[in-house]
């Protein structure tokens, strides 16, 4: 296997802002604020692991014009440096009665009107307090909702950003062919946990962040729990679904296997799931809607679904997070554009609330969706 | 190795509760309104990695008098009703137009003032576009930062906590004393903490969130970076630091290692940051404060310390996020109380920009500090 070059060239991080200012031109913007991991990320290249300590804010100011200004803790300045940020403006964090504040403050005071992402599958990664207090540091400063900029450009991916989430899904496909190798019936599901894991990261992933799942007799019960001691048995139906990444950039697909043997409904929700994703294949088509991904997929789904078991929604976007934008559902109406990175996930009720989730990742093309993830099996398979 | 019980019983969430609730009557709120992950497992007990995907605010309630009430979406209904809150509301998520809001809007109606954590380590975990339109909706909801009453609880860790952290700490490190048995020179630095991640697991962690390290000739230059593909040379200085996990609480420790042979400079580092811990350790006392550790250390530190590396404190709580309240710092005054986890983690720069962190994790008692990791040896080691 040989893997993608890690990180991003100058020139990527600059189109990105150079997109960015053409959206903040056109909605009045004179400046976007990022508070989060992903956000600072995409326009700066910045990437670590630090973010995993709630402890300090970091800031970066994308200006309507020039390159982004970075307004973060010392202890992420040598790393900062080595990105394409020339402006970076330190404090020694923590520094709870001035966590950066009055560097924004300086910052952003020349200006009348900002961004800020502020809606949908965004958050503001900063002291709400610390935000209050900006806020009165600049009363005359309009801070509007800049989700959408931040949304259309993040949707569709870049060839460099193709690449790694196709490598990670690559890795995390191998892991599952070899599920069959490691897990067997009388296996603790939390040892199953762990094999798996340690087999994303022996195939190559940089870390496995999400992994979720489930195991019961005749089916499991729910999709996000972790794994409990009990010990597979002949007869359950075994979930695996996993956010693994690499540099950055996250595969997010589940298998379904039976142990030893499978139940006839279980045979059957899993043929229903692989056809609804089928449909949601041949429905992926430039120019289709969100909307009619859900439909194509829930049109197969209807065959059999009792109902339970809502996850809200039959796939989303897929990239720096886990889920980004879009979601496969009624309230989504955007429109399949070329480069986009989608999850199908089809996932139905059945018996006494048992669900099944399937899922794989694509890419929109100008013809059919290219599948990142290898392609499950039409049969839910019997192992162990 | 025997791992502790995962989980806790009810009795635990709900003591949690009661002294959260004594807080709030001293403080006039008649709830508190909590929305990150840790806050909500802290009062609820529920446990899972789906929220790393950011698309679904999590809400719980802690009203005055009473169980806390959850507002999620209906995809963790079923792991929810496996914890002790009982009454649990409901929405179809993703849905942008209403995510929890007016769920929200009808909970909390009947109070004229709550507690929402808005201080130093906090975040607000929704849309900041979903709060301000739930403010507009509760014009005479008074919402006072209550930061106070969260991180009183949860600097002081129960039995049960300190059990799993030191559960987590033991298997790190397990796998510190095993680095010498996979990592040599030659070997590419990300293979090297592939090799790592890969041990921790296979030593007991559930997960290993958090890894980053460095190395360098004489010394790394920075302590946040992800791994680069540069071989392992003789002369490096290598460090590691991970925040592996057990059952939701974190260690957070780092070892240092010279790369076939150790130069001066940083022998003498090694040593300084060695003699630093000691006098952290010495300080660790019922009644001290987190600015006598810092003095404590830094004395030593100040033998050497050149300066550059300004990672802002010595040191943290840890617990159910890689860091916590309170910093060894000298803003901090926060008393040592016992059953605090914490750790000691002296710094300091030398040479041209070069770095050397050491770390521990403490238990305060009443007597001499009780060590969780295993203590680094007193000087660098030489591996590889």
């Amino acid at each position: 296997m040989t893997a993608p070059e890690r990180g991003f060239p100058e020139e990527e991080c600059a189109a990105r802002v150079a997109r960015a200012q053409g959206h903040m031109a056109a909605a009045g913007l004179e400046g976007l604020l990022l508070t989060t991991e992903a956000e600072v990320r995409y326009f700066s290249g910045f990437q670590t692991l630090f973010w995993q300590s709630p402890t300090r804010p970091w800031f970066l100011f994308v200006p309507a014009a020039g390159k982004p200004v970075a307004v973060i803790p010392e202890i992420g300045a040598a790393l900062m440096r080595r990105t394409w940020v020339e402006d970076i403006r330190t404090w020694s964090a923590p520094a709870p009665s001035d966590d950066g504040i009055s560097l924004l403050r300086d910052l952003l005071a020349p200006y009348a009107r900002i961004g800020l992402p502020k809606g949908h599958e965004t958050m503001l990664r900063m002291p709400l307090g610390d935000y209050e207090r900006l806020t009165r540091l600049l009363p005359n400063l309009v801070i509007a909702d800049a989700t959408a900029i931040v949304r259309d450009l993040r949707m569709v991916k870049s060839a460099r950003e193709i690449e790694k989430i196709a490598h990670i899904c690559a890795i995390a496909s191998r892991a599952f062919a070899k599920v069959p190798d490691f897990v067997h019936a009388g296996q603790p599901l939390e040892e199953t946990f762990r094999a798996f894991r340690r087999a994303c990261i022996a195939e190559g992933a940089d870390d496995v962040p999400y992994l979720v799942g489930g195991a019961d007799q005749g089916g499991y019960h729910d999709v996000i729990s972790p794994p409990s001691v009990t010990p597979l048995r002949p007869g359950d139906i075994l979930m695996l679904d996993t956010g693994s990444v690499w540099d950055g950039y996250f595969c997010d697909f589940d298998r379904n296997w039976a142990i030893s043997h499978a139940d006839d409904a279980s045979r059957r929700a899993h043929d229903v799931l692989y056809r609804a994703t089928e449909a949601g294949l041949a429905a992926a088509r430039l120019g289709a809607t969100c909307r009619d991904l859900f439909r194509a997929m829930q049109g197969v789904i209807a065959e059999y679904d009792s109902g339970p078991g809502d996850v809200g929604r039959l796939g989303h976007g897929l990239g720096m997070q886990l889920t980004e934008w879009p979601s496969h559902a009624l309230f989504d109406d955007t429109v399949l554009t070329e480069n986009m990175v989608l999850t199908l996930e089809p996932s139905l009720g059945y018996g006494d609330g048992r669900i099944m989730v399937h899922e794989e990742n694509i890419v929109i093309t100008d013809g059919a969706p290219r599948l990142l993830s290898v392609r499950a099996p039409a049969e839910l398979p019997v192992i162990g």
